[in-house]
């Protein structure tokens, strides 16, 4: 059994991981070219907020305040964001599928390595709503349009999934009782190296559906 | 009977309403000084996006695109909140509870002109989830701590209810429906004085709730 510091630490990980998404999201929305496109980003976030809510409830149902169990994530998190900041509508809109699609590719690999009760919530709070159908959608018309754009989004999804692995790296080695849990959840380091290479081939498998080289 | 066109202008302004107030809270929401009060904030923001969706669902069941019906009002709204960016957590919070609730007193006598269904739909989207509570709380310890900001904040205040009025009165003169459902709906001039005149009261008494000259 994992120990209530890795379950604790892994809400608190992924409760920051939603209130941060929301934020970018909420702010990245305004990029759209239209106001659906504008309402649809909108949705995504207050959609992740939801999320946030449950998990900071359950924080609290196991005695510790949200702030608390997510301030050790707050400057990896930001990191992230702050390095992959969006300068385009197409941008958000592929970090939106793929970025966030990584994040809940890795919670559900770790969601099989804690308490059942655990898992469900973590299962319950990575649904995407529909996100896949929307990035696919805008970025093919946008590629129909504008051959080119493909190239660079394609960089973009690239350097989406080297900065998470980065920071995620940066988290682990900074807090022992997710290392812990990877690697003995997983078995060994080897079971960390599939686990990596199960979620970089999703990656892989979202920038294809995209039509973008991953 | 207002006018259907009445109708769809009044929830196509109430819904741009809340999406831009939905961007503007999660905006604000980064000047938050801790991450309890960023995820306040941020609750209050997602709680207005859902508002959003009713209002943009009962104009698609009325058969008008809600981003048509929203745009009319695109440029007052933006031009009300770029008026009033809070450069402080305290300023947002104000703007938070004085301005939406300024809004909120508008829509809410606006309602009471249209059909029951419409009126009823409004009504619902006005609820304000505890916003006063901590409104009063957050604005009640800073000036505990350093008086001095209350004199500042009372300002703030009366900027915010100065742009709200200014930018109704320019949507009103371009909304020809709009200004009809108002005048025709309280009786005459006279009756529009009135309602103003309900709104800035209320407004002095939110001022007053918050320890603040209104």
């Amino acid at each position: 059994m994992p120990s209530s510091d890795a379950v604790v630490d892994l809400l608190g990980a992924l409760a920051y991981g939603e209130l941060s998404a929301f934020g970018h999201l909420a702010d990245d929305a305004g990029l759209a070219p239209t106001l659906a496109g504008r309402a649809q980003m909108s949705a995504m976030a207050a959609f992740e907020f939801g999320h946030y809510q449950c998990l900071a409830d359950r924080l609290v149902e196991l005695g510790t305040a949200p702030e608390i169990a997510m301030a050790p994530f707050v400057a990896a998190l930001e990191t992230y964001h702050s390095l992959t900041k969006p300068s385009t509508w197409l941008e958000s809109v592929v970090k939106a599928y793929v970025g966030d699609g990584m994040a809940a590719d890795f919670y559900r690999e770790v969601a099989a390595l804690v308490d059942d009760g655990t898992a469900e919530l973590i299962r319950d709070v990575l649904t995407d709503a529909g996100r896949a159908e929307f990035a696919v959608r805008e970025v093919e018309a946008a590629v129909a349009e504008q051959p080119a754009i493909a190239g660079r989004l394609a960089l973009w999804g690239r350097r989406l999934v080297g900065e998470a692995l980065s920071q995620t790296q940066h988290v682990l080695a900074d807090r022992d009782s997710l290392m812990l849990l990877l690697v003995e959840g997983t078995g060994d380091l080897t079971g960390v190296a599939g686990l990596i290479s199960r979620i970089t081939d999703r990656h892989a498998e979202r920038m294809t559906a995209l039509g973008l080289a991953g």
